[in-house]
């Protein structure tokens, strides 16, 4: 059986393809019509592990910062691209996480009125989540993620050989949103990875069939709605309260283990709601625990904190729109008008501590 | 029978519908949900005919010039759009002609990953040609519609009572453009619109027929192909040589008449490489005639001429890419080399004058 999943998706079908490293990838293909954007942290990795092949290449090396995730900064990679000639029938391929990816895939959708685009994800956040599901993200004046596109692209080649050199934080990160897609779907690999825990931060590679377990997730779930309408909303689990941590923390919790924490209060609301009962709650909690983030709530700032969900894009009216749960594979989207009550019980969650 | 017209995209399907007046509809619509981007020189006429309506409107008034199709220009819009407090299920309106629409639509592809928008059409080039076929362009660096996407308007309404204030300059262009279609299409509508030219001109209500048959033509090629990859490149006729006219003249040459003189040459040149026999070329030259531009090329503008030529995007290599044509409903995609022989026909041409 192949490793490979294949997504259907409105603008074109795409698949994941497993490979065992990049570099004999590289070697096979023509890359005669390839223009390389790679995450400029990845240069010297690949100059040695692909060589000659590397050098041979059309490349421009970026710099993987949320502030390069602008228009501005797109155009800058545009006239770059430009001048080295490309031309409508050729192919961007994005090397690196989840903002080259937005970066290349966000310029593929406008250059010429679009060009295919294919993508080496190298973190486990893009390998495990973002890789697939075509949403593409550009900051503007400071609201993330305020432009973008549908665009998925034309193929991914997943080399897991890249997470043995990431940053033991950036392997939590992957595992709390791996642990989400679980959660919702209910799935028992949420507690089998998380007895593994230990062990698979050592050995990331490890993490191959807990990857491919969150992409056919994603994949089932977007291929019934890919424009995020209805089903795929669902994803938000645990995205609501983590985005809150991310900004309140100055970024310092990490995207997946704010997650992580994120659904621990989605439950904990749950509970308090009358969704979800205490013992629900004690199980889920003794999966989620292990990857926690050190994060406590100090009392000044419970306001920036409580102002950060109100803020939330998927807020109506003055209601605080997120994702409650009666048990791992029950979610549901509600919208709880955000007064006292309700802020009372999402700051009691970091009172147990 | 309606004089609506259904076309069929990959986004979403969207109708042409003709309107008795742009005040009548504004009316009876709800605008709750709408962000109206208006060209600046309609705001008095919209404030006249509409009145009250027209107050109770969210607008933005904008300069329609080329060169405000930029990712900048649309990044104000946006900003200013934002300040209103604009959200995902909102909905831009164009008011004005192209660039208004490029614009608008551009916006709209990338706002939160997509919003609706609805077109008004005020030109007789929009009304006629751009409204219907999904693509926005916005220029950079220079180079003219270099980005852009696909992404049609969910509903355009078309009041032909706009067309009589227009210059007349702009009616010829329009007209331009209808008669390329109908050539395209080997419909006889081409004699027959060319026979009232003069009344057309005086009278540019009476162009309704002619809109809603070239919108007619256009739907049945963008529905097979709406992504330009096979027979939507025929309605390059005439352009390759147009663009080069508009740009040798400085863009005083109007869009519509360059095309017609472009099929002219297009003419030419398939006469002199054997495609065309000379007595169908004089019956097309009939036809073209009354719409052809004032302009003659200079000799010391052969050369800018020709590089315009050397630089057009649908060049493969050395050859130049353009569409000949047998005759009427007869274009042929070509490209031939770009040498000697070719230029010395092209430049020919202009001697018969």
């Amino acid at each position: 059986m192949s490793d490979n999943i294949r997504i259907k998706a409105a603008a074109r079908d795409y698949e994941v393809i497993f490979i065992n490293s990049i570099s004999d990838t590289l070697r096979v293909k023509n890359h005669s019509k390839s223009f390389f954007i790679i995450d400029h942290n990845l240069i010297h990795i690949l100059k040695k592990e692909a060589g000659n092949v590397f050098h041979k290449l059309s490349t421009l090396s970026i710099e993987a910062t949320e502030q390069n995730k602008t228009l501005e900064y797109c155009q800058g990679i545009i006239k770059d691209l430009i001048k080295k000639n490309i031309k409508k029938d050729n192919i961007l391929v994005a090397v690196g996480g989840g903002i080259i990816q937005d970066i290349t895939a966000f310029i593929s959708s406008i250059l010429f009125r679009g060009i295919e685009w294919e993508f080496y994800p190298t973190t486990l956040l893009a390998q495990a989540d973002s890789c697939v599901g075509s949403k593409t993200s550009i900051n503007m004046d400071g609201i993330k993620n305020l432009l973008g596109t549908f665009n998925p692209p034309s193929a991914i080649y997943i080399d897991v050989g890249f997470l043995k050199s990431l940053p033991v934080q950036e392997i939590k990160s992957g595992i709390g949103e791996m642990l989400h897609f679980y959660l919702i779907e209910g799935s028992e690999l949420a507690e089998t990875m998380m007895r593994e825990y230990e062990k698979l931060l050592e050995s990331p590679k490890l993490l191959k069939k807990y990857i491919m377990a969150s992409l056919q997730i994603k994949k089932n779930t977007v291929e019934k709605d890919e424009f995020d309408r209805n089903e795929r909303n669902l994803f938000n689990y645990g995205h609501t309260f983590g985005h809150a941590i991310e900004f309140v923390s100055g970024y310092r919790i990490n995207h997946g283990q704010a997650v992580t924490m994120g659904m621990d209060i989605a439950n904990h609301i749950s509970v308090k709601l009358g969704y979800m009962d205490k013992q629900t709650f004690e199980s889920m909690h003794r999966i989620l625990i292990k990857n926690l983030p050190e994060f406590r709530l100090k009392p000044n700032q419970a306001t920036d904190f409580l102002q950060a969900l109100a803020k939330d894009k998927k807020n109506v009216g003055n209601n605080l729109g997120c994702i409650l749960a009666r048990g791992p594979g029950l979610m549901k989207k509600v919208q709880i008008p955000f007064e006292k009550d309700l802020k009372l019980i999402i700051l009691s969650y970091f009172e147990s501590f």
